[in-house]
């Protein structure tokens, strides 16, 4: 009897049926959910994740620690008691000198660098112990995501062995933020700094910010768009900033700043803002020593001069090198650095626009100063759905390059369309510029092995708004992950990199991973396919790039016509890229300018990006190029028709309201790639007057209808 | 030991002692948290809320047997199943007949009209039950809500019996919202309506939103801003809306639109929008047939004409009836109503400002169509911290006139400064207009029990956004919950109803609620005391309204300028609005006027609204009117400061998310609050030379400094 009313008691304790309902999958938290493991995995876990031994006292170990508690407590339902010496089964985190005092050998970690980390489980004093040690805390931070990255993929941590260091140094997200709040091509919501009640208030979202981003190893985050204003050197805005770094800080994360060239005029009272003029550069230097005052880990400056009308260095008949030099000078004494963007197109140049960037950066080749990188996109004209590589790559031996590429979709679909970046930036990285022979591709020039560069790194241009799920959809918040692992590896693999995500962010469940990941290794072919196939570009309506609008013409400068990327006309299609056009095939080293100069050696997917080319030729496939055309777009929206398919039949292992919403953006992305199609063919077929192959669908309306969509309140303009 | 290894296997079972975090209190949850009940209120609420018995079978019946669920299921723990009879003590949902069927006598239904509720504790055949009869199934919805708000009140069930139907038929929130998701007047982040992704995608964000309001009774909703455009009343956006239309139609809200004036000229192509032209009668009939269609319940139209910048009726010289009745016109036969703001200024019109919505509308009572309401702010002027009552209340007996405030804090220091505006609210509609003696409050006039009014009705300017917390405070939460208790209750008490909502936003902790309660009441005569005292108005900074501008004096027209409603200089200040000045005060019942004639008779509250006084006039306190301004604005900073220790010492009681959101914010405040006495003080000063009293510091910077504030990047404009 007693026994009985004991067990009842119990019973009654734990009786709960219903909880408060727990916390909806609302994609809050991205990759790093945490959810509890089952069956074997969960014990295979709970048996290693007993207790944390991290002898360090940093706020960075601080962190790392109490995300290993939440994390593997979330997952196993244990709390993980931090303890002194490994009583137990322990997850050990230590340094190089902890160590050895703990009775490891650390030998090992020599080439491990500043941010690198050895994750591996081993026997310590007969306890079993997983090992995450580093030469810095930052290191063993990284390690811990990984941990729990692994654990969260349905690994067992039984074997576990992994050695890594970031071979890219800078790996920074960009912000293209306003002080207002607006995003420009931001297709997620506002900004997430509310600059408005910055510095008082610091809300969870800045940490959970910095948390995502340190799982991936992000170590920096331009914090105002490039396309700068003045008050973001203001006091009152350094001090905002301020207060965000000092959040930042314990994740390894530095803020850098847009600057803007002007500045020294419009915030300085001087008459100039030419890079040699003395004034100039002591007003630099003296704002430098300010914001390092309130910012002492302060990264340095982007900077986006001449370009779309922001001011630079040629307004005073300088170089970039000077203007980069001006404010790379005033960071030096504090270690910063200047990121200075090669996206440059002046309102005077009348050639192609393609060949600009390389026209006026690379005779300056050795002439920027040490502390100065240079911040080229991945292709010449602008985040297009393909491009081939941009031909800056390879061509600066003495100037450090890093990458920029878009990870906020502005010409992929923006918040709608499910385009998994992975393939882009894989396809770019893994280019071969034949710099150096063979083998030099785009991610070697930019680890720094093809020429011996002193800065290395990688930018995105971030997809991040206050949207609940970070970034417009779930299947966006992949591409910041994606760009995360290929900023850490740029030899990277597009398809495992979507593994990791679809099983951290859904379930490691194969029968949910092997479609997933299917799917979204196709999804920006679709895009390409319904947008511009075959290397054209740049066919998007004007100004928020949002649908087709491949008959615009009648814009001021030639180049922002959709029509001066296609050139289409009755005989044929595509821009003329070779010697005996804008020759800008001729800014590729030798070999390859030599492949591209020809119709016949250049890839079908780039073929129209360099050459113009009558609708009858004959492609591969044996189809005409205007039937090729017409296959692609019709490949396209068939494409996206079985994305639909597959997701709907993975509604069993998806909670209910992630899968509802990327339905229904798939429908939405369904019903757009048909009006891609369609206003294409409708235009084209306007100028060639062909018929459509058999077989391919005629559009549904008339161009005049196409023509006459407006869509005056489109996001992220 | 057989049973202890039973107790040890159920020990294991129900271990689990660190769960996933229980999701955060961010403040999504508004008062609808639902968090588990503890001691004698849990038992209390278990022993009620065993099972759910709700014969009916509509949508709106299942939205509030789920929010039963939810709500008694989070309180409890245990899960409420729905049963055909009772056979346990139950929750019982029934109109009459059901009632009836039941056993019930619901004669006592009758006067509860079509939303009201009856909601009590009874035996019903031997069992205890909690019942909520309606004569509609909105009604029961109502009182379900009603039942869990008394619960998370800490309120026994046992004893309950509360009747109550709304006195105001038209409960609406008035969304300022424009299309690119922007919000005017806006400080919670974009708006919620994510017009590029409706109607394919409709997140369970606008549910929640259905959720909140119709816990507090409001049943109707304009979606778009006032200052209209257009694409508003296109084919496309008319689909939008009506995708949000069936969201909320369980919850008994419809759906409102802003119109466009000029429409039939922009969409129809007419030459013309003049209201008495048959094609633009036939235009708006057709338009309004178009939006049936789409939205059968639709509620009809919201129009802003012939008002800073609006077309409207005059461009045609016809008159606002002319403009509302060609509209009412449009909507009658499908049983919607227009809402006509009275909110006119015209560039014309060169005297008082406060007198022309008077001087315009008054004249037409009489002239509306049956289905028309005029829609009047609270006061003459635009939303200040204090008004008097707007003359026109009581002055349209032949017309229905509905109240509009502002729940958005445009002039209450927006986002982050406390002001609780039940006190504004309360205010307002206690004012004894006296248009038919004594006891014509503004509450009554709206009633319909001063003059008969067909429609009855207030609106509220949403302060709602995405912010998490929806409100960008959760303080500004109180001001939404207080709007719907008074929209349903123009009689009701500021006081009371800051309890209600302290008790389930927080706690129902006395420890926690009496303080704050406190706080809340005093929070808004702060505001008014460091903006605004003594009938002040409009001092604030140009456009964005937000800081301190009172020396603004070079804007194009005379009332756009703060120094037009101060007139202050050496000798004097305030606004003469007495018979020798403006004579707005005529506009008033003639008892009221004669008391508003005479700086004697005339509150001192709003004395500087009505009168122009000299600096030395002699106040009630003994103070010069100098002296007593100076005081008002010191109080208010003090005030503020006194917030700040009473929330500090609440720390115990508020979860660290929402306790340190408020503490920064009121640190902002405090701030802010010396921003605006340091900054009038240094303005008034620089006019009549005069000391400040003894111990009033001093302002702490030059009016120079003042002036030259900028704040570009303020929110909402």
């Amino acid at each position: 009897m007693k026994a009985a009313r004991r067990i009842l008691s119990l019973l009654l304790l734990c009786s709960s049926p219903v909880a408060t309902p727990a916390h909806a999958e609302d994609g809050y938290d991205l990759w790093l959910r945490y959810r509890p493991l089952a069956g074997p995995a969960k014990a295979d876990t709970v048996a290693h994740a007993m207790v944390i031994v991290a002898p360090g006292r940093s706020s960075t170990i601080a962190v790392a620690v109490a995300e290993l508690q939440r994390g593997f407590g979330g997952m196993t339902g244990h709390r993980l008691d931090r303890a002194a010496v490994a009583v137990s089964d322990a997850i050990i985190l230590a340094n190089p000198l902890q160590a050895r005092a703990l009775g490891f050998d650390a030998t090992a970690l020599g080439d491990l660098g500043s941010e690198g980390y050895w994750l591996h489980t081993t026997t310590l004093r007969g306890k079993r112990v997983v090992a995450i040690l580093a030469n810095t805390d930052v290191g063993l931070l990284y390690g811990s995501f990984r941990l729990l990255e692994l654990a969260e993929q349905g690994a067992s941590l039984s074997g576990i062995d992994l050695r890594t260091a970031p071979k890219l140094q800078l790996r920074i997200l960009d912000h293209w933020d306003n002080l207002d709040r607006s995003v420009e091509r931001g297709y997620a919501g506002q900004s997430i700094w509310d600059w408005w009640t910055l510095p008082d208030y610091t809300g969870p979202r800045y940490t959970d910010y910095a948390r995502a981003n340190a799982s991936i190893g992000i170590n920096g985050a331009v914090l105002n768009n490039v396309n700068a204003v003045k008050e973001s050197l203001t006091a009152r805005y350094i001090a905002k900033a301020a207060a965000l770094a000092d959040v930042f800080r314990p994740y390894g994360i530095k803020v850098y700043l847009s600057g803007r060239f002007s500045a020294p005029i419009e915030l300085g009272g001087l008459k100039t803002a030419d890079p040699l003029d003395p004034a100039v550069k002591a007003w630099w230097a003296a704002k430098a020593d300010e914001i390092y005052r309130a910012i002492p880990d302060f990264g340095g400056f982007l900077v986006k001069a001449n370009s779309e009308g922001q001011p630079g260095p040629q307004d005073y008949h300088r170089s970039h090198a000077d203007g980069a030099n001006v404010l790379a000078d005033a960071v030096r004494p504090h270690g910063g650095i200047v990121m200075y963007r090669a996206f440059v197109y002046s309102e005077k140049n009348v050639t192609d626009r393609a060949r600009q960037a390389y026209d006026d950066f690379e005779p300056l080749d050795g002439r920027f100063a040490d502390n100065v990188i240079v911040q080229v996109k991945n292709g010449a004209i602008d985040f297009q759905p393909r491009e081939p590589f941009h031909p800056l790559f390879g061509a600066m031996p003495k100037t450090p390059l890093m990458m920029e590429f878009q990870i906020t979709k502005e010409y992929l679909g923006q918040a709608t369309h499910l385009a998994y970046l992975g393939p882009l930036f894989q396809e770019t990285l893994e280019s071969d510029t034949l710099a150096h022979g063979p083998g030099s591709t785009v991610a070697r020039v930019l680890e720094g092995k093809v020429d011996r560069y002193r800065l290395t790194g990688m930018a995105g241009v971030a997809n991040i708004g206050v949207d609940r799920d970070w970034s417009g959809s779930t299947f966006n918040q992949a591409n910041w992950f994606a760009f995360g692992r290929f900023a850490w590896d740029p030899d990277g693999d597009a398809r495992a990199i979507a593994d990791e995500w679809a099983r951290m962010t859904f379930t490691p469940d194969p029968r949910f991973v092997t479609p997933t990941v299917a799917m979204m290794m196709t999804s920006r072919e679709a895009v390409v396919d319904y947008m511009t196939p075959l290397g054209l570009a740049h066919q998007m309506a004007t100004g928020h790039h949002y649908g087709p609008g491949p008959w615009v013409s009648d814009l001021a400068r030639p180049e922002w016509n959709p029509v001066y990327y296609a050139r289409a006309d009755a005989n044929g299609i595509g821009f003329d890229r070779t010697a005996s056009g804008s020759d800008a095939v001729a800014q590729y080293a030798p070999r390859l300018s030599r492949q591209l100069d020809d119709p016949n050696t250049t890839p079908e997917r780039d073929i129209l990006w360099f050459h113009h080319l009558g609708w009858d030729r004959r492609m591969a496939s044996g189809r005409s190029l205007w039937d090729e055309l017409v296959m692609h777009y019709d490949r396209g929206v068939a494409s996206v028709g079985a994305m639909q398919r597959s997701w709907d039949a993975l509604a069993p292992y998806v909670d209910a309201e992630r899968f509802a919403k990327t339905r229904a953006f798939l429908a939405i992305q369904r019903r757009e790639a048909i009006w891609w199609r369609d206003a294409n063919i409708a235009w084209f077929q306007s100028l060639n007057h062909r018929p459509l192959p058999a077989g391919s669908p005629a559009p549904a309306h008339p161009l005049a209808y196409y023509r006459a969509i407006e869509t005056p309140f489109a996001p992220g303009h």
